[in-house]
């Protein structure tokens, strides 16, 4: 932490600045300059707010210099972390990793469909939600446990692994056979009990990015997760909050360069909920493994215009065939691959 | 529901937009215009998402034109809702409301010393948590039970009304005998099944905008709960995000009169979590009354550098005291009072 | 400036950043802590992009510590600055000033109008456009220098202040003789060259806070202004682009208490820009005295339904007078006066 | 326009709204609900403020129906837009057309050795900035008209389209005989006598969207240009402000499907402002590519480090290379080229 005094500060302030460091752990180095007096705090302090240093008379700024998270940080694993599944498929390697399907089971003809033209296309993970959060009390709110036995009877029929959004931590052991990934919604973000809960899971999770969350807000949800011991931790990019309204959210692209440099953990994106309608999905699509992300959730429908939620941004069979062909040939100018 | 079609839209494009709003349950009226055609879908249609008009080949813009809620609207209580308390406290009515105290219970002695200072001040309200939810895993995490006895102890011993936040469905029950307000935090504003089982509640509630939420969905997540039957719901505006980063968040002091508008429901300001900053929440606890708000929830300390939580944007007593009387005449000047 | 080095930096990488750190004319001091090195430049540097040591190998943070601006920071005038005009009236000091009027200058009838109830409620400057940008190129674009010499005249009448807007270089020396402050846009807050010019100005100057600007970046642009020689500087909120889209901008109220803070220029707020329709502007009015801002800028008009611009936004007259009383009683809260 | 009253809006309510749309120029069609009325205004009104409507008593809510820019929109060239120049390069044709070179011109020998490497990697443009809008009074502002002779100069020896910043309208004929593109920097974007002015030139314009700009108003900024008649206007994507801070700006690349939706202008993209560190500018680069935009615009540099501004977001030689290669392969994936 770095505490920059104000440039008339009395030796006074500085002293009850340079105690209250001292008090919570760090050493503090001085810098005196003709006009500013710097103080760097390092070590390892317990915890404190480091906003209690701002309303110290005679401060200036404050600045928090190590990152709050560790176990998230690249530096804790600089090799980058690859999530290994039994059936020998991996997110995080060379693979680009596409999970595809419905927002909703609606119907075991529907999860069937779904799940052939998605394996035909290349998806090696099936998604469905059998719990839906919808902001209005009056929308379908999903199929529940029947839907995660659909879920698992169609994963064992095809091959392809089945993530499905958990909602509320009571969900956690009820989802426990059905799944094999655990998808952790925009909206429980910083659900911090619920991310505790799945820490102490051994199966893997993916983590979205909540609609007004920074990329460090996102890693520090992440750190919640791998305290807990759960490494197989995959987080997904899918849009934040803006001025802009001619697209639900705006998708942050730059926010996979951004993982990648700071964290080991592989970063996948959804333009579905990205930009909330079909046709600017594939764009963003081929803009998501362009940007070298390490994978894409993506909603598919058998058929679109009958879907009970999300129709409206979901791709049609034929366009998702003909997505994953470009993006096969965008996946090999960065050096990656869908087989 | 407005559709607004292409200029170019054919006929054809035209009929099969118009087939499927009658489908959903719309009678259609259709203006034909030299260059554009536009479809009014009028009457109660059954639950639909109009996201799935957009896509349809033909189609420029759809509108959604009746407000998605309906008892959080204005026209469902044109003259207000007031919260009423036992005791005869009110909130929505002429008297500004001051709930104020803590952010965390820490001991007997803390909690005893704020409650005094606070209902010296003026406050009808102490708020205090017991549940912390925090960002980073390696904080303070609030004392839980014996916390919610405390704040029960000293509301008794002092007749003032206690609010307390609610994190998680199974945290309603225990909460119960403790609390006068169950408050639902940001972060939760669309957890909707707490929501909804809050609307199951008896006991008032006071709902906080989320910082990435509109007003349209604040109000949406009020219909949550007065769809269970809860009708006493206040609202409490406390900052959304945005590019700013002096301040922690941009308390939107506009959306005041703005709910006043659209909603029967209290408004209220939260300035402590709004920027974050104690120099700078008397200024906005200023603003919030000085625009309207029915009331402010406010973080004062009896030793805010000694806090385990939020000590920065804590008042000090004597802050607060002056605070209270500014407030006095700032009331006066809207037509309302602070006893 | 600090330097933050990544936990493995290594000493070659820590000294390529020292050596650059000389370059541009820093004396660097450095903490070398168990795991992190930190350095630490302190001294008066040549002009440089501090974002250049973000790109150095083996560099995690780069933090600008001192202000980037002199000559508009609070410690150049603690004790603040109050603009005085020849007429004995002041901005910055006791008095919270007025200035009201019509978005644009219509015709004769209309501004003389508009100067006499505006007098009449304790306004001491009248504000009038008679360069108008509009964003789209089909609406009415102001009476240009006719519409100058009516706000002269009318000012000449009633002894109020003359402040109207300057839109480019040009107009500057066109402008001089007819207003007694010039304004600067929200969408000419960067105008370099045009602040630049305003600078060489020997008249006051309110300058607006552009729609994406942060606050330190407002501060910048007013210091191109004072580095200039023209210290008579006003700034304004007017509210900043975010996700909300029920009110046209979100008026950023705080930005008042952080401008005392940080500067020692007067800060007013024009709520008419700030929230865009009529009956919002009074409460915002209001929140902005409440929060110690030195001045208002509103518009009203005396046939709002009429106005050629932005009638939706300006205050009938009786609106404005009840205002006006209302403001006396909050100016007296905080310790001012409106006479 | 369409008029949604609210549910108990009165007869003369409703009639005072409709007799205002015909006072403006609108054919009125009236639907009545049972519980609501609609008011759907059609026709070609003269200019008139919409907001004007929406203070009108009795009045939920008013839409604004038809496109506010007409020149801009798809359905005015639905076959697209390419910009030709004379030596027969295309923008908006099959080419993904790339305009790289340094941020400023600084010097014969950096400007040259630029033009060589960008020419190599498969440019076809040279950029480079002769006036420099900085935020500090304290930094480098360009060489001027020597920074354009050199443009010049470099652009008939190697055959590559200059493309150089437009800032004022004085400049505009000072640069006429030096360039082959004006760029409108993302500050002047709502300069609109600029824009008006540029509107005369028969040079194909480069149109840079603001950090605050919806795409709505990006249109309506290429409106005024296309109203002057220069149909040669590319638009171009530089990043948009958001709450996030680790990169300077979030980049929307999903601006480049929605524009191509909405308009038939070409829509190039900015990675190097639109992330804002080198490091994360091939990325963006590839990003852009792969969601169909028209080509970029990319800073680079000779020897980034020693660059007099923005050095630290120009790509290395060899990195400008290396994307080139990467893009080739993704813009073949899109049925695009670069030669």
């Amino acid at each position: 932490m770095i505490v920059a005094m104000q440039d008339r500060a009395t030796e006074e302030e500085i002293q009850a600045v340079v105690e209250r460091m001292i008090e919570v752990g760090f050493n503090v180095h001085r810098t005196t300059g003709t006009v500013q007096t710097i103080l760097a705090g390092v070590g390892t302090p317990g915890p404190f707010d480091h906003k209690d240093f701002e309303v110290f008379s005679g401060v200036a700024e404050v600045i928090r210099i190590s990152s709050p998270y560790k176990l998230a940080g690249r530096s804790f694993r600089p090799e980058g972390t690859i999530v290994r599944f039994p059936n020998g498929v991996t997110v995080g390697g060379n693979e680009v990793a596409v999970m595809a399907g419905p927002c909703s089971v609606e119907s075991r003809e529907q999860i069937f469909a779904a799940a052939h033209f998605v394996k035909a296309g290349g998806a090696k993970f099936l998604r469905g939600g059998a719990f839906k959060p919808r902001s209005s009390p009056y929308s379908f709110q999903g199929m529940g446990l029947a839907g995660l036995e659909l879920l698992r009877e169609v994963g064992d029929a095809t091959g392809l692994l089945i993530i499905s959004e958990v909602m509320e931590i009571s969900q956690i052991e009820l989802m426990m056979p059905y799944v094999d990934v655990f998808q952790v919604g925009a909206r429980n973000m910083q659900n911090f009990n619920l991310l505790r809960e799945i820490g102490q899971v051994r199966k893997p999770v993916l983590l979205k990015r909540g609609i007004a969350a920074t990329i460090e807000e996102l890693l520090l949800s992440a750190e919640y997760i791998l305290s807990g011991g759960n490494y197989d931790v995959m987080l997904c990019e899918r849009g934040i909050r803006t001025f802009e309204t001619y697209t639900r959210n705006t998708m942050d692209i730059s926010a996979i360069p951004v993982v990648k440099k700071l964290s080991h953990l592989p970063i996948l994106g959804d333009p579905s909920h990205g930009v909330g309608l079909r046709d600017k999905v594939p764009a963003m699509a081929r803009a998501t493994v362009a940007a070298g992300g390490d994978g894409l959730l993506m909603e598919v429908h058998p058929n679109p215009d009958k879907a009970l939620s999300d129709g409206a941004q979901s791709l049609f069979p034929e366009q998702f065939a003909k997505l994953m062909d470009e993006l096969r040939v965008i996946a090999s100018a960065v050096g990656r691959s869908i087989r």
